[in-house]
Parts: C-alpha cells; structure tokens; sequence
C-alpha cells in the first residue's frame, strides 16, 4: 500500500518553525490576558448539535461539520427519511458536529455552570475552530480563534481594558501601523433615526460600513439605489468627511444625532470608554472613532471595535470585538452582558511574516549540539549533556557518531546557535570547545564558562 | 427556547481551576521535552479516513469518529447503498475523520514532508484526540495525548534520554513513588524461541504480561489452559520470581535465553541502555527490568516503556512508550525507525489531584485586586492599576463600585492573594493599604514599596 496521503481540503500541519512562531503569538496575548486578569478556559471540540445550530443563520448551519453517530447509525433511519434527503436523515444520523466559534460554547458553559462562576467572570480561550468554507487562500478549515470576554458586569472599564489589551499586544508584536476603529451601537441606532431610517437599518449601516473600500461617491450612489432620499442622504455627508481628532469627530456625530436619546447615549458612553482608556496609560494614538464601523449587528448593542494592520497598501482586519447585552438568552438565561475581543492568529501571523517582525530565534530551540564524536567515548561525554540541562540549557547531543559535516549541518538547519566539541583531547584538559555557529568563533573554555556563554546568550 | 444545553457524553469543559492545573501539566512536560532537543508539532484535528482507516485494527476503524460529507452528503448514494447498509453507505458519504491518536498524523506528517524533514527528527506533539469508546469513569471521547518521539536513528542513546526525561518530569511534579518499567521486545522473542513457543507467541505473551495482576499461579493455569507443556511452562517459572535488582534479573533473563541470538541482543541492548541513562545520571532507583512487560506488541521492535505511578494500593500506568522500527510503512515509506515517549494527562492529573501535588498558587492567577471604592475615583486609580501591569504583575480593578464584602468575596473566589484599596485619603497620601487575603495582614505603603511585595510573593 503506497497510496501517498493527503491532508484534507482547508488544514494545515504546523512543522517546528510554524509552531515556534504560533507559539510566540498565542504566548503572547495569553500572557497579556492574564496580566489582565483574565482566566482560561477549554471546551470540547464536539458539541452537540442542538447546542450550535441555529446559532450562526441559515449559512452558518450550513458550515457545521456534523458528526455520524457511531455504531448503526442508520438504526434510526426509515426508507422514507433516505427518499426524502439530506434534511430528513441529518437528524437521525448525527446528533454532533464540531465547534464553530467559542462564544456559543462559552455561552453553554456559562448557563451550565451559572451557580459556581463568579461574576464578573473574566475568561479567555484559544482553541481551533472549523468551519466547511470553500478552502482559498488564508481561509482555513480548522484555525485558530483566540477571544477574551468579560461577563457579567456594565463597567466600561472593560471597554478601556480592551483598548489597552489590544495596544498591548500589537506594541509587543512591533506591528506600528496598526488602527484600533471604535464606534457604538447606539450611535448607529441614533444616525438611523435621526435621518428617519428606520426599518431599513441594515440597508443603512452596510451601505455605510462600505465607505472604506468604496468610497463617499459609490456609497452616496448604493444609499440612492437602495431608496434612501436625496434629503436623508445629506444629513449622512459629513460622517463621510470626517477628519479631525476624534474629539471632534465625535462632536460632529453628536450634532447630528442630536434629537435622539439613544445617539447621545453612545457619544456619552464612547468619550467615557476613551477618558478611561486614557487615564490607563493609553495615549489613543492608535484609536479612530469611526461613524461607518458596522460590523457584528446582529448581536453587538454598545462599543463595537476591529483593528486594522495598514502594511504597504494592504489593509488587513487582525482583532474585532464589542459589547453585547444577551450572551445566553439562546439557553434561556437572560441578562447576562459583557464585552469581548478576538484575535485573528492566521492574519496576525501573515502580517508579521511579511514584515519580518518574528524574533530572531524561537525562545524553545535547542541552544547547543554536542558533537558526537566517537561512540566509544560517549558515555563519557553525556554526562556532560546533562550538567548542561540541569542548568536550564536546551541541549541535545547528535545521537549517532556521523560524519562532521552531516552534524554541523543538522545544527544548521535546526537553527540551533552553538556547537560544543568533546573529544579525547577535551575530556582530559576539562576544557571544551564552543563554536558560536552564527558568527565561526570558537573557544576553548572549562565548563562553567561554557554554561556562562550558553545562559547569557539566550 | 429554555432547553437546557448538555454536553456530548464523554466530553469535558476544563474551568479556570483545572485549566491552571492541566496547562502546568503540559507545560512542565513541554519544557523538559524542549530542553532535550524536541520541537513541536501540531497537525489538523480533521483527517481523510484514508489515512486513519486500518491502522487501529477493526475495533480502531469502529471507534473513529466520522464526519459528514458537507453540503448534500447524499448525492453520490443510491438506493441500494441504503439497502446494504452502513459499510455500504459510509464510504459514499463520510471521507474524513477525526485524529484517533498522535502516531498515524505524526507518520502522515513525516511521510509527506520526507524531503523538508532534517533527520533524526525530534518531534513532540500536544493535542486532544477522539476515540468513540463507551464513557466510563476516566475514559473519555475526547482527551490530551502528550508524546515525543525520535525517527531517523537505532542509536540508543535516545533510549537512554527517555528514562532521563520520565525521571525529570516525574521529579517536577513531585511524584515519587512510581517504576519505569522496561522491557525488550527481542527478548521477548528469545523467550518464545527458548521454550519452543514459536507460534504461540501472543498467547504466551499476553498471558505473562498479567502477572502484575493476577500472580504467578494463575498465569501458570492461563498458560497449561493455553496448552503450553508442562516443560516449557517449568523453563518460566524463574522470571516469575525474579527479586534481584537489574543487574541479576539480566543475567537469570540471559541463562533462560542462551540459546536464541535474538535474545541475547536484546540483553545486550538494554543493558547499554541502561549503562547509558547512567552516565546521563541516572540513578536507576526508579527503573526496573521487567521481563512480563509486553505491551504494544504490534509495534514495539525494541525497548519498551511502562511507567507505573503507585498511590496507596492502586497502581495506575501514566506513561508508556518503545522502539519501533517501521513507522510509516504502512504509507509506504520504509526504514524510518525511531522510538517515543507517551504520557497520560489525565492519569497523571488525577494522580496529582489525589496526592495533592499541585502548586498551591497557579502561576497565571491575579495577583491583586484593585478595589472599587467610588466610580468617581476610578479614573485617579486606574492608573496605578497600569502602573502594576507595566511592571508584570498580573493585575485587575473590580469593575464597579458595589459593597466590599461583594469585591473581597470574588478575590477569594478567584483565588487572588492581595487587595489593594485606594480611596481618596490614599490617593491624598499616596499610601496605599495592601492586604494579604490569606493572613489578613494589612499594610499602608507606597507604590514602589507594594510592587516590591507583590513582585516578591509571586
């Protein structure tokens, strides 16, 4: 049997270089999270079925990976269910299907275990995800989503914390260029009435979400076609000239929502969120009110966030988040609200990759390979393998006596830095010889002196 | 929609407590695996049942879980493919699965990146995988499996590095009573050959590796049940007694085996081992030479791994693992021998839970809660709350300003060891009162002087 094997449509294997970096990113934002005093959370990957669908619309049910039921799974099933299809025989076959998102997930986990949580409940969770998209380039099948959410409390604190979060972890990162777009809910519901919208919102807000890519002129033209009148159109024109600082921005904002509460109520909350953010240390360089962010309507009623990578002339989506007032109402636990952000990994890894912004060397990488030189004389060579290790170091020795040049090259192409050469020579002296791999210098130096180099060039 | 929401059977949610616990788990394991020269790897959850089907025997095939074909699954049936039923639906209808366990993917992975791959290749691996078994207490159908292994080489020494890096992990966890039993697979073959058992060597093997459980007595009935001679049950009888250290029990092993080449070399083998993990400083207390242990049969070409963790009368198998010589033959690629190491997260957990092993402190937890006096003060406080996390300490402000029995209640909930109050004599004097919530001992202090605590009690 030699039939070559394949991965399927849309996953990926993540080889020790992949995995050094992911690990970096994932590292990272959890170390961040914590420092926020968020908590970890883990979810199976399976869940069943009644739990996710109707959760993510008509499409989203259609991307469920659905599970067969083990065994006889046709037991159930009656000559009609096969003749009517798929929508008979679906619920008679599989009652799993894997995880779409970690939001219903930690919505199930909280309405699960509403009695022992403590609220406000501070959770992160990094696990993969899996979607049956049709696979193109940089959408996955299986991927990565990485969300910190806070439950259970009103405070916009949290929405500053998030500010901060995010500034936090692209400062890290090195990513510059980078804008965090805020907007509010509610002064989306304001612009709807104030130029008399009502019902037709959502014609509204993705006409104006589109200004970004399309443009003043075309979204001016798409608000026509969608029957928008020319009168209502006006009232819109200065969102799409907005260019000052976001004190005034949102001053403009305010003037135009002027007559309705629920406007007003968003301007009031979003200079609250940025005063805060500020007297937390934010300087809000990188923070754009912007009056056209709509995205997450369905279920985002306060501060909605994306954050925007600008590299060259690319502009690329790597965070989003926002506030919601109904996380479980799906389970029959009502009045449970909070806020959240998500980190989009596989974006965030291209964005660093394409601007070299990876650390040098993997912080989990072998630092030194001993030369194996003479089987006769390994065993007195290990034990200075583990004198290494017992002092921190990550080494390893080439486990077969081999030609010089397949061992170097092995170090090499590990990308491990030092070599450390031990032959009969060196045993009797006690003095070794490190060869820094990266730069040809070697040195003959007594054990400790070796450790010395080893720790301090880490 | 009040339907309560349930988890599949065999699946668990791990909270933040637990997630505290399992990430020390893994990470301890991580780091040891990293600091003797292993890289990660991760591959997809999903794979082609072409890749898994076959290689887990039939009871395997029945416990992979299968997924869906997307979209109309039903389009390539007919009829009488429901006529026929499950083998003949399933095919037509399911072409992936999920991961079963860490082999397969890791031999799927090797065989399609041969060409990339430096060899020896030091590999590990940490990721959940499936098995469709009957849930049962500690069985699960979605769990952690935790390996590293080593392809590419027959040199010993990484046999040798095996004991080391059970010794080391086991050490860190602090758990002391436990036995790294080895074994070799060739000298289980000179046992057959030596009593003529060729043919019958399941039989034989099977029922000597029970002695562990049901005394030699007993493995003698199972053995003349089997149909074993008298006089080549009376040539056993010496390694159902053996009480020497390893040394000894080589030697009886190697008089029973004299005349089988195979035998012989497998003695010799794993007496180098062992002299092996010696000089690496060992001091093979925990090791023990177990000439019963016959696990992975179907695999194991040469040493073999059981380690065995003892708490109170129950002794419970945490790690195992061998030499095999044909990894990725069945995907049609020969000669890539290696051997692993395979540790049992949750066995090892429930070990720990139950000894009480665990670091009091999660080394991820807040460290001190910032109370909530007065909204109008939190934006003069928050800043000391950035202040604390610019300095590392993982830190967090109670959102609102409700009752101080309700912020001190979810400090202890949560397990955050100091509270800092800042009202506005505080912030006046610049003193602030941190208090330790596990002593009740309370100090005013300035910041740099309440960092330095927090930094020092970490």
């Amino acid at each position: 049997m030699s039939n070559k094997p394949t991965l399927p449509k849309g996953t990926r294997d993540f080889g020790p270089q992949q995995m050094a970096k992911r690990t970096y990113i994932l590292d990272t934002i959890r170390t961040v999270f914590q420092k926020f005093g968020f908590q970890p959370l883990e979810t199976p990957s399976l869940e069943n079925l009644s739990v996710l669908t109707g959760k993510y619309g008509d499409e989203g049910d259609q991307l469920l990976f659905k599970i067969l039921d083990n065994g006889d799974f046709l037991a159930k099933t009656t000559h009609a269910d096969y003749e009517q299809g798929v929508s008979a025989l679906l619920p008679k076959i599989a009652g799993k299907g894997l995880r779409y998102d970690l939001t219903v997930p930690f919505a199930r986990y909280v309405v699960m275990n509403q009695h022992e949580i403590t609220f406000p409940f501070k959770r992160y969770q990094v696990q993969p995800v899996w979607r049956a998209d049709r696979p193109q380039k940089g959408r996955y099948r299986e991927f990565y989503q990485c969300d910190a959410d806070v439950v259970g409390t009103d405070s916009l604190l949290c929405e500053a914390e998030i500010i901060r979060i995010l500034e936090e972890v692209f400062g890290k990162f090195g990513i510059e260029k980078y804008t965090i777009n805020v907007n509010h809910r509610q002064i989306l519901n304001g612009l709807v009435e104030a130029i008399g919208a009502q019902g037709k919102e959502s014609d509204l807000l993705v006409a104006i979400d589109k200004l970004d890519k399309i443009g003043k002129e075309k979204v001016i033209t798409e608000l026509q076609e969608r029957g928008f009148a020319d009168e209502a159109i006006q009232k819109l024109v200065p969102i799409f000239d907005l260019k000052g600082n976001n004190s005034e921005n949102l001053s403009t904002a305010q003037e135009i929502v002027r007559d309705s509460e629920t406007g007003q109520r968003g301007i009031t909350e979003l200079r609250e969120v940025l005063a805060l953010a500020k007297s937390l240390g934010s300087d809000l360089n990188h923070v754009q009110f912007d009056l056209t962010l709509a995205r997450g309507l369905s279920y985002y009623t306060g501060t909605i966030f994306e954050v925007k990578a600008q590299e060259a002339t690319i502009s690329s989506s790597i965070s989003g988040g926002g506030r919601y007032d109904n996380l479980t109402g799906v389970f029959g636990l009502s009045g449970v609200s909070g806020v959240g952000i998500s980190f989009g990994v596989d974006r965030i890894y291209d964005v660093m990759e394409d601007m070299g912004l990876f650390p040098e060397e993997s912080q989990i990488g072998t630092q030194v390979l001993l030369i194996n030189f003479d089987k006769e004389l390994q065993s007195q060579v290990v034990p200075v393998l583990s004198q290494l290790r017992e002092r921190g170091i990550r080494a390893e020795m080439y486990p077969e006596a081999v030609k010089l040049k397949k061992q170097f090259s092995y170090a090499d192409k590990k990308n491990i830095p030092h070599a450390l050469v031990i032959g009969s020579n060196e045993l009797a002296s006690g003095e070794f010889s490190l060869k820094n791999l990266k730069t040809g210098e070697q040195h003959s130096l007594p054990l400790e002196a070796v450790i010395e180099r080893l720790t301090s060039s880490n």
